[in-house]
C-alpha cells in the first residue's frame, strides 16, 4: 500500500494520495488546486490516480478535486449525505458518483470505507483505510476537518460563514454524535487529519502531523466531555471571527469551483502599462517585504507580504472578480504569489512589475511614497503631544486578552470597510503583535487617503520587552 | 548611449536594444518573441521601450516586433520601401510607422537613421547609429540581413522559400547596389549584423559578433568582386536549399504575426492521456537525448533532440496548425522546448509526460520500442549480407563533397514526405555525419512503420576516424 | 509539540526532529550527512537544536550525529547500552553524553526516554515521545531499526556485514525480548520508524511511513510468531546478502564518522585534466542515463546513473580510499551525485567534466566507445550462432526464483571481484530484471578490457512480456 | 574564429576569449577569479584554453590569471615591459612566459600581438587580433585599461593608490606616446577595452560594449587634446579619489594573487553560533536590502546590500584578513555575495545566518535594532530643534559640485576611520544622493555606538523633487 501526505505550509491543510502498488490505482482525497503535485507524485510513484474524493465542503480553500478529475479522467466521488438542502451542486455535470456511510473505494487490496461524520459541516465524511494484503482491519481514519491533532472541526462555521441561519447548535450536536461513534472504533487506528493545528506546545498537540484514536481519547478535550451539553457549550465559545471570504469559498465549493488547465503565469509589464492599471483604479497588491515597502512604493498600493500568511490576508483583503497585478522581485516571486492566490479561488493574477517600477515613477511622475516606521518610544513622544490614533488591528481575541490603554480596534480584515470610521487627517498609529499586520494596515490606510499613517514597528511584543 | 545586444544561440540571431540613457528612451530592433527578455532588460536598465522595428521581413523566425509594441505600448516602425507588391500587411492594424530611407528615430541625443539596403529583400533597411552626445557622425551600422561578418544575406530566398519567381537574379543585382552604396561610408564604422555565421575559422570570419566597415571591404569576399556581374554569379551559386519552414515563416512575418501574452506553459499529462492522443494521431515529440530515446520510446513518437539544432529540425519537421505534445524530462525540459518552438510560430505546446510514462507503456500496454544502434563494423556486415538501404540524410552540399558508396540520399527535412520511396520492409541503416540528425531520420522511419531502422552511430566522422 | 519527519528516498531513510514550541528547544534522532537540511529546518521552524541522538549504529548510512552536534553546539547523546565489546568509540572525544534504559532528554514539555530494544544491534535505542502539555502518556515511539511497519530489524548484519561472530542467533534472541517487551505497552502508540520498507503491497505495509502499535501487533509477522524458536527461524531465513560496504559503515559510525564542513563541490575540469587523471587510474563515474551512456562514452569509465539505486550501488563499486571523478550533465548534477555519495562516506568527489569531454576525446584521442544494446530476439541469435557467456547479475534471491536457461550468475556488487572467472574475448551478454543493472554491469566489464559485451535492453522483464 | 566577451556588471570589467576553431586552442586575456565561466564556455565552444595572459597589473579586481592557467595547465604569459622596479613577481614560480612589445600568441590562424601601451600602468600591452584565415591585417584591439570607449585609463593610480611616488607625471605623458602611436593603425580596427564606462549618455559613450579607432580618433576626447602638455593637463586634473582597496589589490596582483580550487561556500550557521562570532569581533556583514535592514537588524552588524555596488563598497569597507559572515535571505543569496568578494581577493566567507536569526535574538537576546528613515521633512524639523549633525557621504567630486548647507562632509569609504571626528552622543542624519550609501553609512555609525542614527531615504534626488 501507498499512503503519501501533502502538506501545504500556507493552508495549513493536508490531502493524501492512497493507493495499491500492485494494480498502480490510487485515490487522492482532499486536493487543492495546485494539482501538479499530485500528478508529478503519480508520475514518480508509478500510480494512476483513479479516484478523486473529498471528506466536506470546504471553506478554507478552493477545492482541486474537480479540477484533478478532469485532468486526470479519474471518477469524482462527492458525499451525497447530509440532507437534500445542502448538497454539491455539480455531481450531475461532472458525472460524480456519490458517497453515502458505508459506501468503499476500492483499489487492488486497499479499501476506503465511507463513514459519515457530520457537525463540521452536515454532509462531513471520513474515510478508513484498509490494506487489505495486510488484515481486513483498518489501520487509520482520514478525518477531513471532524477530528484534529488535540482537536475538533468547528461546528459554526456553516451559519457564521456560509450565512445558514440556526445550524451552529444543531452542528454541535450532531459532531457529539459522531465523536460518540468513533469511541466505539480501536485505539489503535491512526488519526489522519485535513489539516495541522497552528497552536503552540502549551496548547493541545501543536505541529505533530497525525495522532491516534487511542491517545486522542486520552488526551483531546473533545473526548473529556461528560455529556453532549458540556461539549456544546464548549465547542461554540471563544471561536475566532472566521474570514469573511469563507462564504465565497463554501459557496464556490459547493456549486462548482473553477476548474484551471495551468496556474496563472503573471506577464511582466513596463512601468506605463502598470500604473496605468493602477490609475484606473486596478488592485496592485505590492507583494515585498514590508521593510521594502517601508522604504518605498507606489501610492495606492496595498502591502501583503509574500510570507507565511499571504493566503490568509490575501483572502481577507483582496477581491475576487477583478484582475490583480504585483509589485514583486522578480518573476519567480510573481510566479509564487499568483499561485497561493489560486489556492483560494482568486485566479486573475495578470501582470506584474519589478522594483525597477519605484526608479521609472521617480524619474517620470514624483517621488515614490513611504511609510513612516516608528517605536514606541517615538509612538509615545506622539501620543503625548499630536493626539493620534493608536489603532490596534489584531483579532477580537487577542485585543480582549489585553491591549494599550487608549488604542482603538478593527480587525485588520474588517479595515477596509471599517477605515471610514477613522479621520483620515489626523496622525494614525498602527500596531498588532509583531508588526506584519500593521505594516499591512498601514499601507491599506495609505491607500485609502490617510495623510500621516505610522507603523508601529515590533508590536505589542516589543512593547513588552521594553516595559519588562 | 546604451547599446545592447541579445544573441539567441538556437536562432544564432541577434536583436539589439539601443537608447540614450538621459531621457530613458530605448527602441528594439529585430526582436523575437521570447519578449520578456526585452521588458527585463530594460527594467534592469531603467529604459522604456518607445520605438520598436525590424530590418525585413524575416525568413527563419517569426518577429516579435508586433508583439513587443503591443506588450509596451511602444510605436511600431516598419519599412516602407520595397515596391507595392511587397509590404507589410499590417501596419495600418497596429497604427505602425512607416519607414523610408531617411528617416530617422529619435530619442534624446541618439538617432537611428533608415538606409534602405535592399537585396536579401526588396524592403530591407540598415540603421546607422549615432550618439548625439559624442558625435554628429555615426558610430556604427545595424545591417540586420544585408551585410554579415564576411558575408551577405542571401537574395534568393524569397523566389527559393516565399515562391516569388524571378527574385533571385534582381536581387543579387540590388543587393550590389546597395553594396556599393556602403563603399562610400567609412571605415570606422562598427557593423552590427542581424546573425552570427555557424562557419569554422578556415571559413570567413567566423563566431566573431561584429565587425567594422572598414575590415569588411579589406576581407569580405562580397567587397572583393570586381564588378556586379561576377558578384551576382557568387551570391547564387552553392546556396543550400532553404528549410521549409522559411516560406511560412517569410507569409506570416508579412501579413501579421500571431501575438502572444506569455509563453506557453504545456501541462503535465497523465499517462493514459498523452497515449489517447498519440493513438489519435497526435504529434508527440520525444526531446530527450537520442541515447535514451534508442533505450527506449513510445511507438509513433518522433526523437528530436532539445538542443543546439532543435528549433531548425522542428521548424522542418513539425507541423503548425496542431497541437504539440512532448515526452521531456520534466517540466523545466518542456516548458524550454515550447519556448523554442515559439520562435518560428508553433505555439500550441499544450502539454508533455515525463519520462515514467514508459514505465506505464510497459505496464499497461506492451514494452517500449528501442531504436538499434550499431557501428560501421556492424553496418558492413549488414551490408555484405542482409541487403539494407543505406541512407544518408545530410544536406545536398554535404552529399556532393563525398559519400559512402552504394548509399541514397533524401535530406533529413524531406524525409516524411519521400520516405515513401523507400521499402519499408528492408532494414534500413540511416547515417549523417555525426549520429544526431541520423537518430532523428530513424525515428521518423519507425514513426512512419518500418520494421528494422538502425543508427549508424558517429556518422561518417566515426568512420573515418575508423579508416584513418 | 513539534514533530517533523525527514525522509531521504535515496536511502529510505527517516530522521525526526521533535521539541517544544513554547521553549523553542528540539532534538534532532538519526540525522544523515546532509546536516542542512536539519538547519533550515530548524531556522523555518524557530527552533534551536539543542540535543542530537541516535537509535543505534547504522549499517547502511554514514551517520551525521557527530556532524549535526558539533555544527550547532549540540549535545551529543549516544548509546551506552550493548555491553563491553560494542561501544561508540568517539563518546569521550566529542563530549558526549551517555543513554542507558530509561534515560530521558527533555525539552520545556517535551520529553524523549530511551528503551533499550536490542537484536538488530546490542546497542539499539528506542524512544518513546511524550507531550507533557497533552497527557503525561507517550504518544509514539522512535524506533529506529528495531520495528518497522509490517517488519523487524534484521539481526544478522552485526554477523555478516560487520563479521562480529556467533551474533546472528544470540541477536535475534535479544530481538524476540524485545519484542516481548514492546507487547506490554499501549496499542495506541504510534510507531516511527527509521526506514520506509520498499515492498509492494502484495507483502507487509509498503510505502506507508508510520503505523501503530496495536496495528502491528495485529499485522506484523513478528507478533504473529507462537514463540522465541519460530521467530529466532523465521527472522534469520531469506535474508538476502547484505552489501559489502555495510561493513566499513558500522565500523566508521562506531570510531567517528568524519565530519564535513559543507557538502563538496567538484569542480569542473578541462578534458585534459579529466582523463590525465583517468589515465593515471583514477575512478571516472559517468553518472549520465544509461541511454547517454551507451551512444558514447570515455574508455575505462562506469556507469552508475543518477538516479534511484545511486547510493546503494556506488557504495557496493566505489572505492572509499581515493578521489572520485564525473562525467555528469552539468555542475548540478555533479553537485547531486557528490551529496550522495557523502550520505554513504564518499567525500573525495574532487572534479567532473560535462558530456563536452566526450567532443574532444573524440577529436583529440579517439572516437568515444559505445555499448552494445540488443533486446532479446539478437540475444537469441547470438546464443545460437557465437557462443557467449549470459551472464545474469541480479541478486541471489532473484536467481534463485527464476534465470534463463544456460546463464551464468555473478551478482552485480561482486562483478568487479569475480569478473576474473570470465573470458574477455568472449562475448558476454548481460541481463538483470530491467536493464539498469546489466548496464552497470555491462560498464564494468568494458572498463575491466572486455572486447565484447552487450547489455540486453529490458531484462527478464521484456523476455517474459515477450514470450507471454 | 572564435571571440567571445565576457562582461561582469558588478565589476564594470570585460575579458575576452579567442580562438581558432579549426584548432581548438584559445587564449583568455584579463580572467576574473570566477573562473568556472571560462571553463564552461570553452566546453560549451568545443575549445582548449592553451593561453592565459592579461593587459596589465590590475588594481580594480584580483586577477583570475594565474588560477586559470593552473586549473587548466594553460601557459600564463604576463608582460616584461615596464622596467625593472616594475614586475611580476610570480612570473618564474608559475613558469609563465614574458611578453614583449612585439611578441606574438598563436592558435591556428588566430594571432594575438602584444603592443607595449604604458600610461595607465608601465606594462601595460595592449593586443591585435588577426584572423589569419580572413586576411593578414588584425581585425581589432584589445585595449584593456590603455583606451575606453570615450576615455583612456587613468595614469594616476599607480601614485594615488599604489604610493609609488612620481609617478603619475611620467604615466601621463607615456600614454600620450601611447596614443601617439595608435593615431598610425587605421581607422577600422575594433576596439575592445578592459571596463565599460558607467557614465550617462550626456558624456561620452557611455554604455556602449565597443568602439573602433576611426571613432575614437573623431570623439574621444583624448585624440582631440592638440599637444602632450594639454593632455598632460587634462587627463590628471578631476580623477575621483581612487578606493583604498586599489593599493592592496595592484600588490597582490603584482606578488601573486591567491589560487582558488573552488568559490567559497558560506555554511548555514545556528543563532548561536552567528552570534557568538559577533560577540567575538566578527565582521558581519548584512546583505539584505536596506528597507529589511532598516525593519531589524542585529546590532553590530554593517549592512552593505547585495546588489549593484556591492563588490565597490565591499572592497572600500571590508577588512582582507579576517573571516566574514553574512546575515543572508538564504544560502543562494549568501553565495552570490561570497562569490563577489572573491572578485576582489575576499577569499573568507565562511558562514552565514538566514532572517530567522533575528527573531532567534529577539527571544533569546533583546529586541532586534531597527534604523529610523525619515524624510527631508523631517530632516528640516530636527535640524530646526535638535542641534543634529548632518552628514553627507558622497565622494568629493559630487560634495563640490553642490550640497546641503551646513553639513559636513565624510566619504563613506573613510567613514570607519572618520567616525571618530563626529560625537557618538548627537543624532546624525545622513544622506547621499539616493539613500543607498546613507544607508550603509546609517549601519556603520550604528555599529559603531552612535545612539541616533536617522537615513534620510531618497537622498538630494528627493530634496530635489520636493523643492522643485
Amino acid at each position: 500500500m501507498l499512503l503519501r501526505r501533502f502538506y501545504d505550509d500556507k493552508l495549513a491543510q493536508a490531502s493524501y494520495m492512497i493507493g495499491c502498488q500492485a494494480t498502480g490505482e490510487a485515490v487522492v482525497v482532499d486536493p487543492h488546486r495546485d494539482t501538479d503535485v499530485y500528478l508529478e507524485a503519480a508520475a514518480a510513484e508509478g500510480m494512476e490516480i483513479r479516484y478523486v474524493t473529498e471528506t466536506h465542503i470546504h471553506a478554507d480553500f478552493l477545492s482541486g478535486s474537480r479540477q484533478l478529475a478532469r485532468r486526470t479522467g479519474a471518477l469524482l466521488l462527492l458525499s451525497a449525505e447530509g440532507g437534500q438542502d445542502w448538497q454539491y451542486a455539480f455531481a450531475d455535470e461532472d458525472g460524480a458518483g456519490l458517497l453515502r456511510d458505508g459506501d468503499t473505494i476500492e483499489m487492488g487490496k486497499v479499501t476506503l470505507k465511507a463513514l459519515h461524520t457530520p457537525g463540521h459541516t452536515p454532509e462531513h465524511l471520513s474515510f478508513t483505510v484498509t490494506d487489505g494484503a495486510a488484515s481486513a482491519e483498518p489501520l487509520g481514519v482520514l478525518t477531513g476537518d471532524f477530528l484534529f491533532v488535540g482537536d475538533v472541526g468547528r461546528p459554526d462555521l456553516l451559519e457564521k460563514a456560509a450565512g445558514v441561519a440556526g445550524t451552529m447548535a444543531a452542528g454541535a450536536k450532531t459532531l457529539w454524535q459522531s465523536l460518540e461513534r468513533f469511541k466505539e472504533l480501536p485505539d489503535y487506528l491512526q488519526i489522519l487529519p485535513g489539516h495541522g493545528a497552528g497552536s503552540a506546545c502549551g496548547k493541545a498537540l501543536g505541529s505533530v502531523p497525525s495522532s491516534t484514536l487511542g491517545y486522542e481519547k486520552l488526551v483531546n478535550w473533545a473526548f473529556q466531555c461528560a455529556d453532549e451539553e458540556e461539549f456544546v457549550r464548549k465547542v461554540l465559545e471563544d471561536q475566532p471571527e472566521p474570514p469573511a471570504y469563507f462564504a465565497s469559498m463554501k459557496r464556490m465549493n459547493r456549486d462548482g469551483p473553477a476548474v484551471l488547465d495551468r496556474l496563472p503565469e503573471p506577464v511582466q509589464l513596463v512601468p506605463d502599462v502598470l500604473t496605468a492599471r493602477l490609475r484606473e483604479g486596478a488592485t496592485v497588491v505590492d507583494v515585498r517585504s514590508r521593510g521594502d515597502f517601508a522604504s518605498g512604493h507606489l501610492p495606492g498600493t496595498v502591502n501583503i507580504p509574500w510570507g507565511a500568511d499571504f493566503t490568509n490576508w490575501a483572502g481577507w483583503l483582496l477581491p475576487y472578480d477583478t484582475p490583480i497585478y504585483f509589485v514583486a522581485y522578480d518573476h519567480e516571486h510573481a510566479r509564487a504569489a499568483a499561485r497561493d492566490l489560486v489556492m483560494i479561488g482568486i485566479d486573475r493574477s495578470v501582470g506584474f512589475a519589478p522594483p525597477e517600477v519605484l526608479d521609472w515613477w521617480t524619474g517620470s511622475v514624483a517621488p515614490v511614497e513611504r511609510t513612516t516606521v516608528i517605536d514606541w518610544e517615538e509612538a509615545e513622544r506622539a501620543l503625548d503631544g499630536e493626539d493620534p490614533v493608536l489603532l490596534d488591528v489584531r483579532s477580537l481575541t487577542e485585543w480582549n486578552e489585553g491591549h494599550v490603554p487608549g488604542a482603538e480596534h478593527i480587525h485588520l480584515g474588517s479595515l477596509p470597510e471599517r477605515a471610514e470610521e477613522l479621520d483620515p487627517d489626523r496622525p494614525t498609529l498602527v500596531y498588532c503583535r509583531s508588526g506584519n499586520r500593521s505594516a499591512i494596515g498601514a499601507s491599506l490606510l495609505q491607500a485609502a487617503g490617510f495623510k500621516d499613517v505610522r507603523n508601529i514597528e515590533g508590536g505589542i511584543q516589543a512593547r513588552e520587552a521594553v516595559h519588562s
